[in-house]
């Protein structure tokens, strides 16, 4: 406390298995609200953070961004061993340091990627079934890095998105997206300006669909057209998917 | 039941964090006891499994293999299914099959491989926390790699057990050990036909001394040759070991 007022961004990376998303409500704990309950009983002021990505319950992410003020004398930079104590293990902070007062998040572009994780074997792996879904069923990479294509640049992706989402636009500008296979995993890495909500996840529904010869590859540009999401494949589940970049310009 | 004896080979997959380790013990529940309980319901008799691999409390397997006797009409290939439908998630059965009546698990000549990852990074990552070790100290691989080097071959690993393993002869041979580096994974991986208490754990800790810069890659050498458990590294701890293959011979 006492010293002057400062902005301190800090990356985080959590495991979201037993989090209720970022964003805080009621229905359970969240990583917002364990960050901000930890910043104000080591700063010993009421501290609220602003976050970058509002990951939904039980979606990981390694680099996560939040921005809080405060009054401490600690500096910046040492707030993440000090916060890292205080936190629970599948919470790290693992960079903070200080902005500029001006620094805004909402109004910062923002380009990030996720990585949805599918382990396409006989059988689920135990020490992955936390970090990926499993399928048994045959995929078709290449089908699906067929359909994947329909879906890079600028779109109106209301068809991937959940109903209900309030937003102004549903037009969004995906970069690029690729489907790997590595092993007895299947990534699919999409990176874009942002993201509506539970749209990475329904991408990867939606190609799962194409992978499993369910759906033509050129089916994807249709969907996307129809801008309806019944047309869509099923939200594929949240434990999939990790924040893995998130690049703020100017940062 | 009622069917002729038959003999049961099962490939197991673990993840060792909820689990006091493979063997049946009072302190805990332990993979066996759990195979066990899940075989004697699903097959109408007491079954008791012969394991491979007895892992520690902590450490995780991708094949492990256990053995058993039954009369049942169920075909060996089906039971893996039903088995997994019964067991929790984060053991899984990834093959089944008939072996003959007189396979002995006990008798067979093994071939294992370890690996032992780390995280050597400045903060930990919460989503690799279960299965890797953490350290933010700088490693040398390169030195590791050199001193792995005098572990390989037919040596009695005596200073690389823990005190008090009740074994015939402390003499092993290490048919392989490679360290490698992916990003921020240093991975030690250990083959050989058998192992001692602790030994890969041990061999990991040792290891480590050298990669910090404590211990010259020529004082494993030293301690191989001492024969005395006090000269070796720290044991690492149990949750950065996994049983990656094992290979039966004759299987």
């Amino acid at each position: 406390m006492d010293g002057e007022m400062k902005k301190v961004l800090l990356r985080v990376a959590y495991d979201g298995t037993s989090y209720h998303g970022w964003q805080r409500q009621q229905n359970g704990i969240t990583v917002q609200e364990v960050l901000e309950e930890k910043l104000t009983e080591l700063l010993h002021e009421e501290i609220r953070v602003t976050g970058a990505s509002r990951t939904d319950a039980g979606v990981h992410a390694l680099c996560n961004i939040a921005v809080f003020e405060t009054h401490t004398r600690i500096p910046a930079e040492k707030i993440s061993y000090a916060l890292n104590q205080r936190l629970p293990e599948d919470i790290r902070i693992v960079e903070s340091r200080e902005v500029c007062p001006d620094f805004d998040l909402r109004s910062c572009h923002a380009h990030k990627t996720y990585e949805y994780r599918i382990v396409n074997a006989a059988f689920p792996n135990p020490v992955k079934r936390l970090y990926t879904h499993f399928t048994y069923f045959n995929c078709d990479v290449e089908k699906m890095r067929e359909a994947a294509q329909y879906l890079i640049g600028e779109h109106d992706f209301r068809a991937f998105c959940t109903v209900g989402a309030q937003v102004d636009t549903t037009v969004r500008t995906v970069t690029d997206i690729c489907v790997t296979r590595e092993g007895e995993e299947i990534i699919i890495s999409v990176s874009g300006n942002g993201f509506l909500y539970n749209m990475v996840r329904i991408v990867a529904g939606t190609l799962l669909e194409v992978g499993y010869g369910r759906m033509e590859p050129g089916r994807v540009a249709e969907i996307l057209k129809s801008r309806d999401h019944k047309n869509a494949g099923p939200t594929a589940p949240a434990k999939g998917l990790c924040l893995t970049r998130l690049e703020i310009e100017g940062l």
